[in-house]
């Protein structure tokens, strides 16, 4: 009973594999500062619950496939705010960004064609692409220029007929780089001349820093058939628990075929669409205050990593996690010596180490990822902890 | 930009491509019962918004990827009751039945495996093994015998090397049919001989009527192994709009590996597995009613239709489905006629035309299949209506 080479390839979560010893050091007393999920500590707006226990239907029934008709309209408005105009036609409500990068990938991979992602990545997405049999193609970056990927002459070796999309975060997931409008053109001008999708993740689009104006894959019209745009609630608005995402589309043959797919799992839960509809319809100050957090977030984290001796860090321009480089050879070890031999003042820490981020085999062994998710003065501390562990390692037996 | 040849190859929803009819006749003014969908009118037990409600976490997080364990015991409480006694590492919650069958068929299937199906099926099944890039094998049943598919010599030619599994609902959909413990029992030996999966689709395990024992193919010791339960609340509470669903597996390496895809998308929402929970807390005794009534209106439906000339309908035993075959060429025709062209006293009637229930090419034309989800009197009238439209239309023009 042998299982499907597709899933025996997968991966085991890079993040939670260190649980067992986080865990073993918490059952030792140890206090542990989590930067190692992208959970943040931010509230999720109370209108989310209010909405949900206003319903009062005596059947909870099945909704639409492609999401309810209020959450779709108010999507629609808020991507107006951004002068992207779509109807309910480009719309479909998904179980997370998750499932929005399953359908996408289903319906453009046949097995072995290949996906271009800068590496480090955000590892599901490998676990996304393998169900739908196809190959990632890492583009590769590096910490000393803060993980910079959109370079024609690095992108274009990578494309071959096998090439069905690129598949970028932006802002990033890991390394929180954002691009420039320049730097979109030129990747949508490769995508037209080669054929190939652009598919836009763009959960983390509100946080973007440094007075930086948002700029989406959706507002470069020349390319519109070929721009796949993911979405999701989770991070915009930390409701990670409720599991509503969506993609956008202009290319009416894929959102036809995507909905097949959609039609196939019925369809998104009700409840938690009719939350989500009212975060959407949310004022847009709402983001003004998030956004600011975060940033001054960013900057006390960067600011207290960079003045570590030896550790390679640039700025991060969105999103909420920082990815670096740690003066160790290799981090998973350090995180394990972290949470099993270390402490200050009975005080540890879990971070990402980021090797799982990377395709490329030997990539990432000196670097981690970490999310500026909990408050100041715990992530002050956190990276005290790096800092004196560090030290401590370095001079260990 | 070609779309994936799996996708191009799945079916649009079969059931719901003549809502466009349905919609028209609604637009000129007409009533139209709805028997075309498993969209039960049972009243979801108050408990369940009660649950969800009283919810007042400052953050909504992430749920655990295998689910939450409140949900996931009392999912093992419920089969004790049953003498299928499972622990945390047996159970992995799910978006759904569907995304259950999803990670399942992606953990079997490598592409060209296939997976006997008794036709007609569930249409969604197609989708799910499509996506796995898996191949439909179907073991053809006919009306005139109840869909009967549990016969060693039907099942044996159809099983190859590329066989992988064997997919039952059970109770079936869309036949409404029921296995025996006997037939059960020839279904795991072959299981054993030729080394498959048995995947049991028990969604309707509670709709099983005539005073017989529901039975499980979790019962069966000697392949626990390779039986994987697909379930859900859906149906089993009215609650299709929550989408909480779960895999059942005492194997573990399969388990370990559904996890990584369970993992990939992160977690099922939250706040349905809250109220999930207390719906497999309630008493048993909740079954019994609803057991009553849907046994009550299958044999309201099944002596109209019987009593209707040129209609072969055997009793089914479980479910809250028949599929009969109708005294006309093509069953698809006489609906798109009804919805056009007919009504009684400006009512008519929408059924699912059981063609799109078929892998085999020509068959089911003169089939439908309704779902006794609507009260007894809109059962008893919709089955005149289609009396009524048969007479009719032998006769127009």
């Amino acid at each position: 009973m042998k299982l499907s080479s597709r899933v025996l390839g997968i991966k085991h979560s890079a993040i939670r594999k260190f649980y067992v010893y986080a865990n073993k050091a918490k059952a030792e007393g140890k206090k542990v500062y989590y930067l190692n999920i992208g959970q943040p500590d931010i509230t999720t707006p109370e209108i989310f619950m209010e909405e949900v226990r206003k319903y009062d239907a005596r059947v909870l029934e099945y909704a639409p496939s492609e999401g309810i008709p209020s959450l779709m309209d108010a999507i629609i408005d808020y991507y107006r705010r951004y002068g992207m105009v779509y109807d309910r036609h480009n719309v479909l409500i998904t179980n997370g960004g998750s499932e929005a990068l399953t359908f996408i990938l289903s319906c453009i991979l046949d097995p072995g064609d290949e996906v271009i992602i800068p590496e480090p990545y955000y590892t599901n997405y490998a676990t996304f692409i393998a169900m739908a049999d196809g190959k990632v193609r890492p583009l590769t970056t590096v910490p000393e220029d803060g993980y910079h990927y959109a370079d024609k002459e690095k992108i274009l070796p990578l494309i071959n007929e096998k090439t069905k999309a690129i598949l970028l975060a932006n802002p990033g997931n890991p390394t929180g780089n954002i691009l420039t409008r320049a730097e979109m053109g030129m990747i949508c001008d490769l995508a037209k001349e080669h054929d190939f999708y652009i598919i836009a993740d763009e959960v983390y689009r509100e946080f973007v820093y440094d007075g930086k104006e948002m700029t989406s894959f959706g507002q470069f019209e020349d390319v519109e058939d070929r721009v796949i745009i993911v979405d999701s609630i989770s991070k915009r608005f930390s409701a990670c628990g409720a599991r509503v995402g969506c993609v956008i589309t202009k290319n009416h043959e894929l959102h036809g075929n995507l909905l097949k797919l959609a039609q196939g799992r019925l369809c998104a839960p009700t409840l938690e669409q009719i939350g989500a509809a009212a975060l959407y319809r949310m004022d847009p100050s709402y983001f003004d205050e998030v956004r600011a957090e975060y940033e001054h977030r960013r900057n006390v984290v960067v600011d207290a990593l960079r003045s570590i001796d030896g550790v390679v860090c640039e700025k991060p321009g969105g999103s909420f996690y920082v990815t670096c480089k740690l003066p160790v050879e290799n981090a998973e070890e350090f995180l394990i010596w972290l949470l099993e031999e270390f402490d200050d003042q009975g005080e540890t820490v879990m971070f990402a180490p980021a090797e799982g981020f990377y395709a490329t085999p030997g990539l990432g062994k000196s670097e981690m990822r970490i999310a500026y998710v909990l408050k100041e003065e715990d992530m002050r501390r956190s990276i005290e902890i790096i800092r004196l562990g560090l030290e401590a390692y370095k001079n260990r037996k």
